[in-house]
């Protein structure tokens, strides 16, 4: 394997920054994409980051990302909306619906808001965290191109379609559990494709639906498997499709199949259902529950005791969010190793846009 | 093994209706708790539908059960509520507080409500399917007793913490998820148990951790597993969390290890940390996002496209909820069929109390 380079947050925040910029993105979105986008590199979700720049590059110079999107509420209620994303990034059209189910939790306790029209809004945990700071619980999904195979099927029909959910404590740090809703994210079989390993048992499956270890099986034709693998993916398919019916089938996105993909050789279905992909963002006031001190004194006694059972030989258990935070602690710090790849990758989209990393 | 008898539906429910009236539950809150209780002997959820009367009443005996509560909502907005279940059951108390949610749905387009000081309250996916009927999505959640190592963990911190997620559609049957967050529900091992079967892999662990096939792993000081089993239990125990976070720790019932046992023979802690145990629902207008038929025409073409994919030899691919309306079908025309050792025990509880099955 090759050794990384190691960036400095900063650094890589002012070419990615330079870079949105350079495609159309009005200052403010710039930076809000940017960070949006970071929050992967920072917090050790390598395949969701910067890695991904050419991709969303890409897919602008194909036509299929709005750089200066109208993104709208186009229906609501007191405690729900639906957004149009005018096919913007998403994320910039992330955060701008996740603030508007946090603006209806402040009015009414919670705010739900269901989103059409965007594009991929990098990591889940990134938009359920924007409500800890308002004291509020953050929950974020979104479908994302059809690679997972439900429970006997040989089709793909739903993406890996992440589930992420923050609450707030008190001293202990917040809880914030980002997760896929398959067996493995579709970077993990990426890595295992670089590298030439064999996946686990209950990752993919054969075209014809045999399981199977070959990272190359999804390439093949083959799919991703649903959480629960080869004893009970039936969990993971009712998940991911409860993920795509929230974002998609509620706000008017396609979902299933019709998904668009999110690389730019690939093309979009002629026939969409929908508009663009969606994505589902809930905000809840723990006060809307019972007062805040008592909420974060319970959840700092949870976290807790959760933190000090008794565990594995070697081991102790994790809070969710615990690894990633750790990580996003020392690259603040010492800054963000990306392979020799992805940095030529970038160095090549700076230089057509005269902008340096 | 022996062979099951079979009782007619209506049968059934007087019996039990009479059980739970001779306890001293009011009229009404014992139609509704029979109600709820044979949902789950419809659906073919077993193991917790009539099966578990006679726990119930040893509970109440235990005077861990009020037979006759003051359901209350304690705190709320116009989105939220926590509601006290005074001890009651969960049979009971679960629809009274959905019924808030539904109320409040109509009211802002949703409705969240956390409920404390409840107990068991059969299955999930019966209180999610409560909303259907008005035009709703349903979420139902609730916390259960300790059985479940989180990852690394020895020690048993959580229930098997269901989620259930009902969608309603339009010519096509709802979408109905009811799912343990666990590889296997704890009555699929009870199951193994008696049948003297070995259990699949990724189910349980020994009392050192160790990856166990031991049907009887749990009962010698073992633990069930979260989804996803050996290769990614993080996020069943995630998923398991935020169900016990949102149930317990929002509405302030016993979280982790406080949660009170199911069996009379267990003592509930002498130091809680909240009362009773805790539930979450969930309602959702769907025209609080889009007009209701726009939706549930989308929702018939997701789900008629979901089944019909292209599938493994001799399956073909099911939408959630789909096995247990067939059963429901089945078993409200040709029976319920009870195993010899349930009879007896309904019987014994009959004998007790005046009430002939």
């Amino acid at each position: 394997m090759p050794t990384p380079t190691t960036f400095a947050y900063n650094q890589l925040f002012a070419f990615t920054e330079g870079v949105f910029q350079a495609i159309g993105c009005p200052e403010a979105d710039a930076t809000l994409a940017t960070e949006t986008l970071l929050a992967a590199d920072l917090r050790g979700v390598d395949s969701h980051g910067v890695a991904r720049l050419v991709g969303y590059v890409r897919l602008w110079e194909a036509g299929r990302i709005n750089a200066a999107p109208r993104v709208a509420v186009t229906y609501e209620t007191p405690s729900t909306a639906v957004v149009d994303g005018d096919g913007g990034l998403g994320l910039v059209v992330g955060p701008r619906a996740m603030r508007v189910a946090i603006e209806k939790a402040q009015q009414v306790g919670t705010g739900w808001v269901s989103v059409k029209n965007s594009n991929h809004f990098g990591i889940a945990g990134y938009h359920a965290m924007l409500p800890l700071a308002h004291g509020m619980i953050g929950v974020a999904m979104t479908n994302a191109s059809p690679l997972v195979a439900p429970t006997y099927s040989l089709d793909r029909l739903l993406g890996t379609n992440p589930i992420a959910v923050a609450v707030p404590a008190g001293e202990q740090p917040d809880f914030v559990l980002d997760m896929a809703t398959t067996t493995a994210a579709n970077g993990k079989l990426e890595i295992a494709q670089r590298k030439g390993l064999p996946l686990p048992e209950g990752w993919a499956q054969t075209a014809a639906g045999l399981p199977s270890t070959d990272a190359n099986a999804v390439k093949d034709g083959g799919a991703l498997l649903p959480l629960g693998g080869a004893t009970g993916s039936h969990k993971g398919y009712g998940l991911g499709a409860v993920v795509d019916i929230f974002s998609a089938v509620l706000s008017g996105a396609n979902y299933g199949p019709w998904v668009p993909p999110f690389v730019a050789f690939l093309q979009p279905s002629a026939n969409p259902v929908g508009q663009g992909l969606g994505h589902f963002f809930g905000a809840m006031r723990v006060d809307a529950f019972r007062p805040a001190d008592e909420f974060k004194a319970h959840m700092d006694n949870w976290i807790t005791t959760f933190r000090q059972a008794h565990a594995v030989e070697g081991k102790h258990v994790l809070i969710p969010g615990d690894p990633e935070r750790d990580t996003a602690a020392h690259r603040l710090l010492d800054g963000i190793p990306l392979l020799d790849a992805v940095v030529k990758d970038l160095q090549g989209v700076g230089a057509k846009f005269g902008v340096k990393l």
